[in-house]
């Protein structure tokens, strides 16, 4: 971490300034840069970076602004330097939410084809595999040999930012092979590549969501998957490491989704009116879910004005059978979206957690009903007792079923969250509550 | 996905069978064995396996006693050649669980250099460096020319899992240098390779946390790190695709200590016993935070027998404030463990949280305090309303500020879980419900 630098006032500190930011990583550099309040200071200190740490810390701190006012500040010759070191993903993204005027200028830093690419992935959905990729990749032709493609890979290589698989194109640039760089290096000169490539490659259609190639390079450790068009000519790859963010992504929209929170307030720091509006249709499930609760104790008010004490347990009921009704989902629709559970051996999963609320509850229930017996009188000890065994049994049943249910019907599993869970349990938790309760008391 | 393998009765379908299998991906087979409900029929196909694929197969299955099934039952000399083809930190992985005995025997496979190391690896904590890391990786002298190096990789590789980055050590094992693949690959034959390589190496010492690392990976987007002892000598690699696999754990851990379940439970389907073990401590502070709800009631006993209608709105009052504690707890742990969210900017966090938590409650305070209003008396619906306003605001600051100090004592801000948050609003906006509502009703 870098905690100060001083900008330098002569051409001593000037060299000396550039010989520390040489041996920082760019990453660091950009920190430390996103915590500068003035706009100047960033752009002086950007303008001593090598072009390719300055590209680098463009990605990381991901905000277009900054780009735009650096690379058309700079003289012409320096900001095309540093536009040369962007990859064209990287550039896409950043350009995607400039204005059209610095967009403009900005595309005429680079070079034809680096522009003509940016100005191709302008064009797909940033979630998608078009807006991943990345269209810089080293082809060789099936017929060449293993010697010729690493000479041709050292003519490529400057502009590719990953050779880690070398894909294999037939005369129609159709995909027909795949071989790792280390296959090549270590295969000899004069070996056909058409005979060590691997024929059954796996790629994804450009328009693939961007959740289900996460899946698919997590499952098969790809450290690069090639996207292909749907005539499956290549027209771009998809790094690991673009994977990684993804993957950060999804989680944080899963468990944003699962606390009552739409996805929309996916962004770092969204305003205060888009968390609002991602919150707010949650609490309205919520209270229309517990007016719903209102009416069943509103039945219940007769009873109720007979042993007001009842009253003293419905926080407890409700936040009990919240919490297990929670964990069921949560297990649930994480094990769903993980693939380590399966919608197909639902009665399993069913059987399994209601045997975990039922031993939870059984627990909950002796322990709560003794201290009820004691607290208030033993009658109502036993029906809130009675009504936690039920209840636990219940809230795990439906923290399982609904899921399970959302998925079989194709709806995101993560819209059972919390919020919905809970609302769901502590109606019909409060109905056993009532009904047990005048059972018992004789009320 | 494979849905159907016929075992082979005769050589022509066992050739048709191996030239099937070839052409399929070792993950899908994998995914097809673990589904076959018979040992022998498992062993049998695996059999059939290329020795490359039949290593991959046993990681993904990461199942030791078909690992040791398989290998004693084949013939030595398949079995070695199957033996050679898992990867040093796999194989650890494997043995690790394995009884003794058979572990012994299936050390026997490996041939001396292999066996050295896996036992070296078997030696560290799984979740550390040294139990991800693996063994096999590259090293050359800092004074030879890139062609020598390229001529050493091509003697070395084969061993090796990964060569994507090529390190560069001094006369002492030192870790001197780090250089990609690519740059060697692009570098003209007679340049010394100390004139290429980057100086500046980041690595992990072999006891750090894999949390840590996967931070460190996503952060500076390395495809690999080198693990170092605490003498600076490079000992082993960790590389992209096993990160890929922290960082779903890591999700999952915090996914499920939000929603209150221990870790424990982070296994792919643990017991029901372990299940029972991993949620009944967050029961149990809900059980005793929410009998502090009930206290709370109980001092209200005697207003609530002149306003028993004050009982229906308590489920809707906690159901609400939990809510919104949740979604502001969950942005807030998330965003701390992103680092999106910084716990020096405490009170800028909490300002914004605070004003979201108010936004929401003079919605959601109109609405019921509308219906409740009409639905009962206006005195009613006014207390109520009020309330909401006074619970939705400070179920935010608590759902923001517990995570934050959490963080700053060094407390996995993760521990605010759900439940926690919950109860603790419970508890907070039942008092204030019982003081707003005896002085608007005047009991």
């Amino acid at each position: 971490m870098i905690t100060y630098i001083d900008l330098p006032t002569n051409e001593d500190e000037e060299t000396r300034l550039r010989e520390y930011l040489e041996d920082v990583q760019p990453e660091d550099i950009a920190e430390y840069v996103s915590g500068l309040e003035d706009r100047e200071e960033q752009i002086a200190l950007i303008k001593f970076l090598e072009p390719e740490d300055a590209a680098i810390v463009f990605f990381e701190l991901d905000d277009f602004s900054l780009v735009s006012d650096v690379l058309l500040s700079l003289p012409r010759w320096q900001a095309m330097a540093i536009a040369t070191e962007i990859p064209n993903d990287d550039a896409a993204d950043l350009l995607a939410d400039m204005p059209d005027k610095a967009r403009g200028r900005v595309l005429a830093l680079f070079d034809d084809e680096a522009r003509a690419d940016i100005i191709e992935l302008l064009g797909y959905e940033a979630d998608t595999a078009g807006g991943l990729m990345t269209t810089e990749f080293v082809v060789v032709p099936a017929f060449v040999t293993a010697q010729k493609a690493i000479e041709m890979m050292r003519a490529f290589a400057p502009d590719a930012e990953t050779i880690y698989y070398v894909y294999v194109i037939d005369g129609n640039s159709h995909l027909v092979g795949i071989l790792s760089l280390r296959e090549l290096i270590i295969a000899g000169p004069e070996t056909a590549i058409a005979d060590i490539m691997q024929t059954n490659v796996m790629s994804v259609n450009v328009q693939d969501d961007q959740e289900e190639i996460a899946d698919l390079m997590t499952k098969y450790n790809f450290l690069a998957v090639p996207v292909v068009d749907d005539e499956e000519h290549i027209i771009g790859i998809i790094t690991v490491d673009d994977i990684v963010d993804v993957i950060h992504e999804e989680a944080t929209e899963d468990i944003y989704r699962m606390a009552g929170i739409n996805e929309s307030e996916d962004d770092e720091e969204p305003s205060v009116k888009g968390a609002y509006l991602a919150r707010m249709p949650w609490l309205l499930i919520t209270i229309f879910g517990e007016l719903g609760s209102g009416i069943v104790l509103s039945g219940f008010q007769a009873r109720l004005e007979q042993v007001v004490a009842l009253a003293i347990f419905i926080p407890l009921l409700t936040g009990v059978a919240g919490n297990v009704g929670t964990q069921s989902s949560t297990v649930t629709v994480r094990g769903l979206a993980m693939g380590t559970l399966e919608s197909g051996h639902a009665l399993r999963i069913i059987l399994r957690e209601t045997t975990i609320g039922l031993a939870l509850g059984v627990s909950v229930g002796l322990i709560v009903g003794g201290i009820g017996s004691f607290w208030q009188f033993p009658a109502l000890g036993l029906a809130v007792g009675l009504t936690l065994v039920l209840n636990n049994l219940m809230a795990s049943f439906m923290g399982t079923l609904v899921p399970l249910t959302f998925k079989r019907i194709n709806v995101d599993p993560a819209v059972a969250s919390a919020p919905f869970i809970t609302t769901v349990v502590d109606i019909t938790g409060l109905l056993n509550y009532t009904l047990i309760a005048a059972a018992i008391l004789n009320i």
